[in-house]
């Protein structure tokens, strides 16, 4: 519990009303994503660097745990008060600082909502790639702190691909500047990062630098189905074999495609055992040419049905069914666990498989959605949390995909984090002296332990 | 000093003939190419990780200092024994241990030189993208230490955004696997990357996963020649703003073009204040059109010639002047210093001109070579080392030019490191705090201090 005059001197520097503390407010901040509840001991909202400075000072003097949190849309639950403490949130801290066409590069507050910054940075015919799912919803400093990827990582990489550099408040309350403007920085150790995706156990993210890319002006996309997952798989293969790089490759199993076509989300023949979805962007001149090619490798590779948009209407009847996927899922049981198994590309099918083989093993609902260009699987279980045998089974199915996917020389999480969701397993993808190297690290920036110390070490 | 019965622990684990003592051996592995000369108490060249474990088992329990040394090219004395010890030499692990076309990666023993890596995923129409000037010396390994950049960073970045996974032994011969073969992966805090750029200060690198790329199917090379060093550089925004990203986007400057054309290297206008070396690749049939907007910008900012490569040789041609500048700027005097700050692109023009202020200011010669597209500039500062007095003047430039370049957002080293050559400047760019956390990082991996020390922190 927090004393009153801490309280007091928590609201004498953000302002009275920005540091929460009734039920209702503690429990809009009792979940995250990952929706496991822990009821926090209070809510600071800051403003400014300086602000959570003075706020770092009076938790690092009285060991008050601080769990920064963006929109809380990360489902490993990395910004939960799991050993209690004061969540901080970062919605007064949403302005757009600068956008440098020239230098191309942008400067951001953490509270920024990615698809706000996106849309700005289009207005200078730019464009910020990273693309997770909840990008209408949330914010760049949730999306350094998680390292968030999305589907057009197969072309364009991952958050961290387009950090520049940070302003981080360390919990001792000193703010440090990381990295620069400069699309190349080799000075000092790469500070930059390792805090992202140090999931807010590092330090406090005050202003952001990331860099921009030309928007492509055109893009083409095309949908093939298949009988056999396997020819999906090796369609991905030969796509990517040939040197073409799509933007976005995202393939939907059988299972999925079920829900879909049961939600009425889509139509596809009774025959379709996965889908793939493919979009390529760049200059209109190559594109067609692509777009060809594409379609090439998908009948050679036995696709039953290719469809190729003409226009951008087209285009979006294509995603219709990926975009339908997640709300199809999550109508048909009482909860949909996301997972994020990732493999070497060529893995897949067999990853792909295994899936198949724990799903019946397990006598579970497991669909698959994957990043499939690079290899990037979402096993969609379908359960209910209340049903405790039913999450006996899910837990050891759990067990088996990550031992599977680290075999296959894969990851426990290609782009959702570690968290609390999977801090069990993270001995089985590093060993004791990897992760004790962790330990130490995390002990030099925060040695009282309180920046979100439930999280995954 | 070394004890014999230590140096016989050594030479039973390498082999008898791979601990190396005599003063002809000392000598050729006391300097890299950052010329000072520091003697080393012995060299030793492992074969395998396992014999590097046992190596630095020993080093640790006897204190004896290590410092891993790839070709010894890099520029700022990151490889050299400053405070005493054994230089670690990796050209008997040479070996690309697998190259996988299907998920785009290869794994390579650190001692692989860059260029014979990238001929032989080229074989599989693939391309390993980063390509520093020394390429096909250079080793795999000392790229990864160093974060090695290149011409193509413009468009294809840096090392570290190559680098998928690492082996690596630590000072207590503990070996640790960091990353996977995944282009996805948020497991953990992210220790690639931070033993990327480390400069061998944080642990021994045995084995290097890599991501590769498609090899662009065609490429189209221009030269243009400006009589305003401010036409070039505006030329490079309006190339970049117009969404077209170069491959390779190279500036030379007027002191430069002139001792080439002394050399006898290349002709050009008396006029030539600056020469823009540009390259696109990609596929052919956006090429052409890339082609003809790049010499319609340099034509619109004043360019007095342009010339485009109809075939190979042509383009060879055109690479001439850029090819010959540091043979014919280190004809010039004793010694030639490469320096390294690197400004947002906007600031390139500002850049240049503060650098000619401080030639004038500081009666030095420095002519400069760019990666204009990158806002990463060489300084080149044709001096002696054995005079003194001018000696003590060209510090004082660089004193100025790397607060020049820290002022603009800039960095002191865009992908040359920091070594022993700019240790004195870090306090510029980092905090005291900043820097505190480096060293608690460095006392994390390396309680002891062995490895490298003489280095940066």
């Amino acid at each position: 519990m927090i004393s009153t005059s801490i309280k007091q001197e928590l609201r004498s520097i953000v302002g009275e009303e920005w540091f929460l503390e009734t039920p209702e407010d503690l429990a809009t901040y009792s979940y995250d994503a990952f929706l496991q509840e822990y009821t926090p001991d209070g809510v600071v909202i800051p403003e400014t660097a300086d602000q959570i400075s003075r706020v770092m000072q009076i938790a690092n003097r009285e060991r008050i745990n601080i769990i920064p949190r963006g929109a809380g849309t990360n489902i490993c639950g990395s910004s939960v008060a799991r050993k209690g403490g004061i969540i901080m949130a970062f919605h007064r801290m949403n302005r757009i600082l600068e956008i440098d066409p020239e230098s191309m590069c942008a400067v951001v507050q953490p509270g920024v909502v990615n698809a706000d910054l996106q849309k700005e940075v289009e207005k200078y015919r730019l464009m910020y790639p990273p693309d997770p799912a909840s990008m209408f919803v949330c914010t760049l400093g949730g999306n350094v702190a998680l390292n968030a990827g999305g589907p057009r990582g197969v072309k364009y990489g991952v958050t961290r691909d387009y950090l520049l550099g940070l302003d981080v408040v360390l919990p001792n309350g000193v703010i440090i500047r990381t990295g620069g403007k400069t699309l190349k920085n080799v000075s000092g150790y790469d500070l930059t990062r390792l805090i992202c995706g140090s999931e807010g156990t590092l330090g406090i993210i005050t202003e952001i630098t990331v860099r921009l890319v030309p928007l492509p002006s055109a893009k083409a996309t095309l949908q093939a189905v298949f009988s056999d997952v396997d020819d999906a798989a090796k369609t991905v293969s030969s796509i990517i074999a040939s040197g073409i790089v799509p933007a976005t490759l995202e393939l939907i199993d059988r299972v999925v495609l079920n829900v879909i076509r049961d939600y009425g989300g889509a139509e596809f023949s009774p025959e379709a055992e996965a889908l793939l979805l493919i979009e390529v962007d760049g200059q209109s001149s190559a594109l067609e040419a692509q777009g060809k090619s594409i379609e090439k490798f998908c009948k050679e590779r036995g696709a039953i049905q290719v469809d190729r948009a003409t226009s951008a209407e087209e285009a979006e009847k294509l995603w219709q069914a990926r975009r339908t996927a997640f709300g199809a899922v999550a109508s048909l049981r009482p909860n949909c666990i996301v997972e994020d198994a990732t493999v070497p590309v060529k893995r897949l099918p067999e990853m792909i498989r295994k899936i198949v083989e724990l799903a019946d093993k397990y006598a579970l609902k497991i669909g698959v959605l994957a990043h499939a260009g690079d290899g990037n699987l979402h096993p969609l279980i379908m359960t209910d949390l209340q049903d405790k045998k039913e999450i006996g089974r899910v837990d050891k199915a759990l067990d088996d995909m990550y031992e599977a996917a680290i075999s296959m020389g894969g990851t426990l999480s290609g782009e959702h984090g570690i968290g609390i969701a999977k801090d069990r397993f993270i001995s089985k993808e590093f060993s004791p002296s990897a992760i004790e190297i962790m330990r130490g690290i995390k002990r030099v920036f925060d040695p009282n332990n309180i920046l979100n110390p439930g999280s995954f070490l």
